[in-house]
């Protein structure tokens, strides 16, 4: 077929035009800054983004646990730099990562009038909340800005470090949603000095899971000071811990983003990140609001843990450690929802996922992962039994 | 401040680390092919999409209308390939271009399950359908392919051409939505023949736009073969008519894909082809179901047309050339919602969506275009009286 291009970027496929292909460039950047204490008054990250100072007007999103303890003080930080500025305060769970709550928070949008693109909507706290407000973000006026402050551990190391939004549907998990970056990412560590120990535990099995099939290093942290850091909420306390807190912090992000960012649209279909999240979707939905995201996928890494030791991919000795670990970190390893047929429809949903193939990445050792295709449903029963011999006992 | 880069694309921003910018680049392409007789089983664009033919599957999304005419050959055709196929029909009209329907959509492209890359959903309608069946596939597991077969004129030329996908929200015009590219679009203009003449009307006033904002000879084109066009449907039952009918969709669209393509996701917002989407996107839906949106586009146009004739940007003679083709091809220069405090309300919005400035395209003769920052409720109202005297007389 002859090609003609007249105009860079449009091709018209012939010349007598039966047609055109048209190729364009997206440029995405976004920043994560650490910034401890985000609303004392001295920092200015919240007024320097966006627009002139003329126009400082900041519509923000907050989520009600958030709000009820730290409310006030986000007001005072505006008030005190005389910005106009709107608190939409928003209950954030999975029951309600759904699209009434997207619109709620779009009609909220709408009323109180932003320009499209200078004036950022600001999302403060967890990952139900900010992948609410992204969704939010991307689809009022087809893209407006929008900056994150997560407020729980899972939000700093994995919701807060992505471009993925999402909603629940049709009782499947994130079944809706776009790719869209914050342009600004806030971690703010100090928040996590109120939230409670199970949200602790539940951001550790996504710091954990980076540990296990990448970061050797980083899972030894967990193992010598998992326990200390979820007492100590990864505040520094104890020095040593605090070092570790950081490290821990750092290196979670890290390795996350070395996975993200030359995937970040998701092209390739065999992530590392997935591990622990092939039949947890499915688990987390089913036993809502049971699980929380991050033991659900604890669950699932326990369970393809065991996997991966009956095909010698993982040594008894570790496969012992890791679900040690586990424990220490106070996260599950079993579920009362785990049976075969609920872990082959699982399964079965997420090869649909991933474009006909199972793409399961499976741990080697601890610190590495293969892909595999072929786990089958006798596999997974015996495997199955296996761990529940483990909780059992 | 310091910066080392440990992996392309993620830049810690100080060695000791105090964040990260991460960018990454990526690239769009799709395909826009001429294709009349879409379902004749010779053709078989709609087979060779996507995956392996192992699994051919496809998920269909028609118009209500469409359906009624056309649905049995589309299922003929399908069974022909020996294709597993769903039509899904869905009545799209500017009521219901709502998300409750998006939703009805994924509920039903859930339901029939398809895998994520290779299965592309195929959308078979006007601009609000494919609008909308763009929306669902970006949302569903973030990003399904999506091939559009616009059966409308405005779908040829304007919706089916450009990468935007939006709803109605709240009472506004496509006030939700996404960029999200169709891979493949097949323009079939033997669906015209079916198609009413005031949609035929509808679908010339966007070509009128191309026109007039840049393509002197387009005008001319319509001038001379417009009520012919309209007449004749776009066929060629005349040769000349047929040749012009190939000329005018041809540079229209050529014409439109030069202004989006440089400008995709509108980070450029002064645009071209706003011209006559200024005061329309109030209007539309304040007259909703009344008007059209190329009737609602049209009436802008008017408007803007008589605005820059008091400006001395259109000559007399032009102001009256581009009024009298507005009519001869059947579209409404007028309308009764037109009053200065909604178009000053209608402004305000638009200043809004262009981050607050008017940005507002204006013609410079026949084919050329400025944009104004300055119009003021006391010119809109001269301007409204005047062409109101155009249409009395």
């Amino acid at each position: 077929m002859a090609e003609t291009t007249t105009t860079p970027g449009i091709v018209a496929t012939s010349s007598r035009v039966d047609g055109w292909r048209i190729q364009a460039t997206r440029d995405v950047r976004y920043e994560i800054r650490i910034r401890d204490d985000v609303f004392d008054v001295n920092h200015t990250d919240l007024l320097d983004i966006g627009g002139s100072p003329a126009r400082t007007r900041r519509f923000v999103v907050i989520d009600a646990t958030v709000h009820q303890i730290y409310g006030d003080r986000v007001n005072k930080y505006f008030r005190h730099h005389n910005v106009e500025h709107e608190l939409y305060v928003c209950s954030a769970n999975e029951t309600v990562k759904q699209f009434e709550t997207v619109s709620g928070i779009v009609a909220a949008i709408d009323a109180f009038g932003i320009d499209r693109r200078r004036e950022p909507i600001i999302a403060i706290g967890g990952g139900v909340l900010t992948d609410m407000v992204g969704l939010a973000a991307n689809l009022y006026r087809r893209g407006t800005p929008v900056v994150r402050i997560p407020t729980t551990l899972i939000g700093l190391v994995d919701a807060g470090v992505g471009v993925k939004t999402g909603i629940n549907f049709n009782g499947h998990k994130n079944r809706l949603g776009t790719y869209f970056e914050s342009t600004l990412t806030l971690l703010d560590r100090t928040f996590l000095t109120t939230l409670d120990r199970r949200h602790i535990a539940n951001g550790l099995a996504e710091i954990l899971k980076i540990g296990l099939i990448k970061d050797a290093k980083l899972f030894e942290l967990l193992e010598t000071y998992g326990p200390a850091l979820l007492e100590q909420k990864f505040q520094g306390i104890e020095r040593s811990v605090g070092r570790a807190a950081e490290e821990t912090l750092q290196r979670a992000i890290h390795g996350m983003l070395e996975e993200l960012q030359p995937n970040l649209w998701e092209t390739q279909l065999e992530r590392v990140v997935d591990y622990g999240h092939t039949f947890s979707p499915t688990i987390e939905m089913r036993a809502l609001p049971a699980l929380l995201h991050g033991e659900a996928v604890c669950v699932d890494m326990a369970l393809t843990t065991v996997l991966a030791r009956r095909r010698g991919l993982v040594g008894d000795a570790d496969c012992r450690r890791i679900l040690a670990v586990m424990r220490s970190l106070e996260l599950p390893t079993w579920d009362r929802h785990l049976e075969p047929s609920l872990l082959v429809k699982a399964l079965d949903d997420t090869v649909r996922h991933r474009d006909g193939q199972q793409r399961l990445p499976m741990p080697v050792g601890i610190g590495d992962a293969v892909f595999v295709n072929d786990v089958t449903a006798a596999e997974l029963t015996a495997a199955l039994d296996e761990l529940r011999g483990t909780v059992d006992g």
